[in-house]
């Protein structure tokens, strides 16, 4: 059982202008915290989420045994990253669906539901908002920012955005941007939503409907690019799901991941908004520092001035270990302070959420280095 | 310009008791032969095909410029495949949609179009299928079986349910099974094709309608596990389809390689059946000749006679050389004559397909050999 876990809400009324050229006003976030500022105010850490994730990054809501933040297992009272000793937040991006404003929410220069008509974010809006709610909960300098997968892009970003702002920069299973292949699985996943006749064309709201058959093979399609090769096959093989017998049929499950992948489809389309995986999908495929210098990620990369801890995992074939030793390379190349592990660990792209005892110590020798700045 | 090929048909009007326990009777295959079998009847080579493939193997068709076969660069005059010394067979498998019996064929027992209720079909009972018109073209003994992909599984199948009709197997780019995330794709394709609308629980026929939406993302995923992660960015990159600008767009198309997977998604739901692409990855599922020894390769390969070349390509994700190396390790478990060879190619599964120089000249050396024995 963890501590109880408190989500609150800040409404930024002011507009947040976007790359793209549009801007959102009248926009709320939600986050939680977890610890105490110091006096200094010198020891918060920022979480970043990833695609399926939320502000809800460690802790149990009061009355809800199984309800534990996605991170709980590296956040909290002497944990990896030690709430005892660090101030953590963890902040719902704009235009997810757990809480802060998104496609189901109102336009408020329409007054109609946003649905497909939600600005598309990119990464580095989203650190802007994220800058923006830390200037309003007083925090002008992170210890660190932290992240996974795509939270790792806006760790990064955060570095390039507001070098002043960040001293300590952990990118875990991460990449500097996507590469074609990872870009298709995305186009895949948002065709089967967008082709969804239940879909219609986004604003499924006023339907009464929600594209649930998109939305689970998108899923499905997620899950085998989390999970390795190795940990598949060592967890459901060629299993079959009943008995021994073949029943030779198409339409029904014969193999246990068949099954595995169905309730997983199933389970995510009865919570996750479709325009919201649009848009973090999406969010995904434009992020690239580099564009903006030719594809010189060392260049891109000389802004950065915060210490650097990269981890990957052998098994991880969606941002696998060469996508993060680029980025060690291009902080080599303007002589960074980095920090780099590769975790061998058979999960694939799953590994950064789960326990392992060298990647949890790691984690934890890194925060102990940290927190000794501050102490 | 190739030489003109023509399809021809046969029909069997005697059952087929299947692997499932049913049978299919007044059944049509349709086949191309080409070059001519010799007066001892030693020189017939039976070429399987893989998924997308039909016995269009090799030749155009008279008056249709652009109708190469499937493996037009393998198989021909002078090519590796030599028609002026083999006499080359093609058939198309029994569901397939391209000429012989499939679900959208009537079945004789209700008359109605089968769809949905056409019995599922595995490798082995494709195989006795083919060896049945191998009888009715006076062909006891193959000098080679031929096969990548599912027709590797073909090929291989072959040299154990008929043992004295092979001389040789070639075995490409296969896997003498499927593993967990092959069948999680294909459970991905077939569940996008079930829940299209217009799949009408494989009745779609009589409603006029085609499960378009369904086809497109199976092909589209299909094609992500064709390709390498190296060719894909090679090939296509982050590379936007028009201008150096982003359109800031979750619909439209951004990337070059969503504007690629959308073609080939578009192309394929113009001419596949659905029904058909569902017993065709399921007859993929099913097959494991290890199945009937607990899983011992080497055990099931026992029965096997032929001399065997098997060929893997160094990218191929799909079936990764190491699933070559296990037909290899269990035909020496039985001290078969195999030849191996992992060919350095950069094109991924595809590769099978393609010209590649190494590629060519092995598979030329090894019908050389073939052709030695009854020259």
């Amino acid at each position: 059982m963890s501590f109880i876990a408190t989500p609150e809400f800040l409404h930024f009324p002011q507009a947040l202008p976007l790359q793209s050229g549009a801007s959102i006003r009248d926009y709320t976030l939600a986050y939680e915290t977890y610890g105490s500022l110091n006096a200094e105010r010198s020891n918060a850490v920022l979480v970043c989420h990833a695609l399926n994730a939320s502000h809800h990054v460690a802790g149990v809501y009061a009355g809800q045994d199984k309800s534990e933040g996605w991170w709980d297992n590296m956040i909290g009272p002497g944990k990896p990253v030690d709430t005892n000793r660090f101030f953590v937040i963890g902040i719902n991006n704009l235009g997810s669906c757990f809480g802060s404003t998104g496609p189901m929410h109102t336009n408020p220069d329409t007054g109609q539901v946003y649905g497909a008509d939600f600005p598309v974010v990119t990464v580095e809006d989203w650190v802007n908002a994220q800058a923006r709610l830390l200037d309003r909960l007083g925090v002008q300098q992170l210890a660190a920012v932290l992240g996974g997968s795509l939270g790792g892009m806006q760790a990064l970003s955060w570095t390039l955005q507001y070098p002043d702002r960040v001293r300590h920069a952990v990118v875990v299973a991460s990449a500097p941007n996507l590469n074609a292949e990872n870009i298709a699985f995305n186009e895949v996943a948002r065709r089967a939503i967008v082709t969804d006749p239940d879909f219609h064309g986004g604003h499924f709201y006023q339907h009464g409907v929600v594209p649930k058959r998109g939305l689970r093979i998108a899923r499905m399609i997620g899950h085998i690019t989390y999970l390795s090769d190795d940990v598949m096959n060592a967890k459901f093989g060629r299993q079959l799901r009943e008995g021994l017998n073949l029943k030779y049929s198409t339409q029904d499950i014969e193999f246990q991941i068949e099954s595995y992948l169905r309730y997983q489809g199933d389970k995510f389309s009865e919570y996750f908004d479709a325009n919201t995986y649009l848009l973090i999908t999406r969010a995904l495929d434009y992020f690239d520092p580099a564009r903006a210098f030719g594809g010189d990620l060392s260049q891109a990369l000389a802004r950065a001035t915060a210490q650097f801890l990269l981890v990957s995992f052998s098994t991880d074939w969606r941002f696998s270990p060469q996508r993060s030793r680029e980025i060690v390379k291009a902080l080599l190349d303007n002589r960074r302070d980095v920090s780099y592990a590769e975790i061998d660990a058979p999960h694939g792209h799953d590994a950064f959420l789960l326990d392992d005892a060298r990647y949890m110590g790691l984690i934890s020798a890194y925060f102990d280095r940290i927190a000794k700045e501050f102490a």
